[in-house]
C-alpha cells in the first residue's frame, strides 16, 4: 500500500523505568532512536508491550511530551491513546495531537464485556465528535486482551458514519483471516492494516496491508525492513523467516518480560528489565531459555549504543 | 459477623449522568441519601454499576469529593479505586482516604490476561506501601468483567503479608462455593464477605458473611435490609425470596442501564437514564419487560422524593 500514513515496520515500543517503576524518558527516547535507525517507519509508543495500560492517565500524557522534548519526531509516533474511560481517551488523543502526532492507536473499552456493536459505536462516535481536530483514529484490535473485538461490520458503520478519521487498524488476533477481513473490505479505500503479528507481515503484505506494528519489532526491526522493503524477492523470503523465528522465540516467554531482557542485554543497561507489576522480569533460566532461542535465528542485531 | 466496617447492606451506587455524560453530583447525593434512608448501611460508589470504568481518573476524585461536600458521610462509602494502572490506582485510593473514607474495593490490574499469582502479589504490595495510611482495602473478585480472579491462597499470602490492610473482599463471581471459600479460610479472623450477588446474601450471612454490595440494592435495599436484620427468622425468609426474584428480573435485562431504568421510573426523573456508551439506554420493550417482572415480585418499593 502507498501512502500509508505509518506504513512500513512499527515498533510497539517498550517503556524502560527506573527502580522507582517511574518511566525513564532518557533510555526510551535513546531506544526511540535506535528503532527509527535501524529499520523502523514509526513508533507504536504506549500499546500492550508500552505497559501503557500499567501506566497512569498523566503518566501517558507526559510520555509523548517527554520523547517530543528530547527530539523524537511526533509524526513518527503512534501512541495508544484508548482506556476504558471515554473522557480519558479523549484526553489522551487529543494530548497526542497537540503533541504533534498524527495518529493514535485506540483499544475499545475493555473493563465491560460483551459490549453490543451498537454501544461501540456510539463510544466511537462520542470519540471522535469530542475529539475533533485532525489526528487520523486507529482501532486496535487484539481481544485476548481486550476481550472486546472489532468485526468488520462495526468498522464499516464508522467509516460511512465518520468519512476520513479512521485511518487503519492494528490487528493483534493472530489470524491471518481476519487480518485479511480488513484488507479485502477496506485496503482499496486506503485504509491502513497492520499485522500485529510478525509472521503475517509478509502475507498480509501481499495482500495490500500497511505494514505491521508489534512487539518484538523492538528487537527485530531491521528484519522487519528487509521483508518490507521486498517481501517478493529472495531476501524477503530469507528475512521472513528469522522473523518469524525471533516472533517464536521472544513469545515462548513473557513477552514484555522478554523482550526487556533482550534490550537489557543489547544496551548492557541491566535497568532496562524493570517492569510493572502484575507482569515480573525474567527467572535467570527464562533469559537462558529465550536468549538460546532468539540467537539460534541467526538475527544480525544491530548494537545499541 | 460483628464490627464489620461496612457490615450489612451496601449499594454498588449508580453513578446519575447530564446530557452531556457528565457526572450528576446532586442526583447522586439524593440517590444516595434514598439508599441510606431504605436500609443501606454503606455505599459503594464507583463501582462497576456506577460505571466506574467507564468515568476518568479525575471524574472518579471529583465524585467522592463532590458527595462529601453534598454531605454525604464519607464514612459510610467504600469507593472503588481499582484501574489497570499502579499509580492511579495509587492515587484514587489515597485520595478516598484524605477525602474521609474508610475502606476502598480495588480491582486487580485488568487489562493484561493471565497475571500469576506472584505478579498480584507484587501489585498489590506495590498498592500498599505507596497507599499508606489506615485507609482499609477491600479485593474485588469480579473474574466475569476483570478475568481476574483472586484465589483463596493469593487473599491468605496478602493478609500475612501485610496483617490489617486487606480487610474484606467482594465477590462478584456468582459462586456459593467461591464466596464460601473467603469465609471458611478468613472471617474467623475478622476479614469481611460481602456477596455480590443478592441470592448469595443469606445463605453466606449463615456461614458467617459481613453482608452484600449489589447492583439490584440499588432498588432493593429495603428487602436486603430484611434479610441481613433476620435472615434466620420468617420474615427474612420471606424477603429473601422477594430479594431473589428482584435480581432475576434486573439481570434479565443489561443490568446497570435497568437499575437506572428503574430509578428514572421511581424518581419520575427520565434524566436518570442517561449512560455512558458502550452502556445504552434499554428499548421501550425492554423496560416494560423489566417493570413487569420486577413488579410481580411484590416488591414493596420505597419513593424517591
Amino acid at each position: 500500500m502507498k501512502n500509508a500514513l505509518f506504513g512500513g515496520v512499527n515498533a510497539a515500543v517498550l517503556t524502560p523505568m527506573r527502580a522507582d517503576l517511574s518511566v525513564d524518558l532518557d533510555r526510551m527516547a535513546a531506544h526511540c532512536r535506535w528503532l527509527l535507525a535501524h529499520g523502523c517507519n514509526g513508533l507504536g509508543v504506549l500499546g500492550t508491550t508500552g505497559e501503557a495500560a500499567s501506566l497512569g492517565i498523566s503518566e501517558r500524557t507526559a510520555v509523548v511530551e517527554g520523547l517530543v522534548a528530547r527530539g523524537i519526531p511526533a509524526a513518527k509516533m503512534m501512541p495508544g491513546t484508548g482506556t476504558p474511560a471515554l473522557t480519558d481517551t479523549v484526553e489522551l488523543t487529543r494530548a497526542a495531537e497537540r503533541a504533534g502526532c498524527r495518529g493514535a492507536l485506540l483499544l475499545p473499552p475493555f473493563y465491560y464485556k460483551n459490549p453490543s456493536d451498537d454501544g461501540l459505536f456510539a463510544y466511537f462516535s462520542e470519540v471522535v465528535q469530542r475529539v475533533g481536530g485532525e489526528i487520523a483514529l486507529y482501532l486496535y484490535n487484539f481481544p485476548q486482551q481486550s476481550a472486546v473485538p472489532f468485526g468488520v461490520a462495526l468498522v464499516e458503520r464508522l467509516l460511512r458514519a465518520y468519512p476520513g478519521k479512521f485511518r487503519g487498524i492494528k490487528d493483534s488476533s493472530g489470524s491471518y483471516e481476519n487480518g485479511l477481513s480488513y484488507v479485502e473490505a477496506f485496503a482499496k479505500d486506503g485504509f491502513e492494516v497492520y499485522a500485529g503479528d510478525d509472521t503475517l507481515l509478509k502475507p498480509l503484505l501481499e495482500k495490500g496491508a500497511a505494514g505491521c506494528i508489534t512487539a518484538a519489532s523492538n528487537v527485530n526491526c531491521s528484519v522487519g525492513a528487509r521483508v518490507y522493503a521486498g517481501w517478493n524477492t529472495p531476501d524477503g523470503e530469507a528475512a521472513h523467516a528469522v522473523l518469524a523465528g525471533t516472533r517464536k522465540a521472544v513469545i515462548s516467554v513473557p513477552l514484555i518480560s522478554g523482550l526487556k531482557a533482550l534490550v537489557a542485554r543489547n544496551t548492557g543497561d541491566p535497568a532496562w528489565e524493570t517492569i510493572r507489576p502484575p507482569h515480573l522480569k525474567l527467572t535467570a533460566a527464562q533469559k537462558t531459555a529465550l536468549f538460546d532461542a532468539f540467537d539460534a535465528t541467526g538475527i544480525d542485531l544491530p548494537k545499541a549504543a
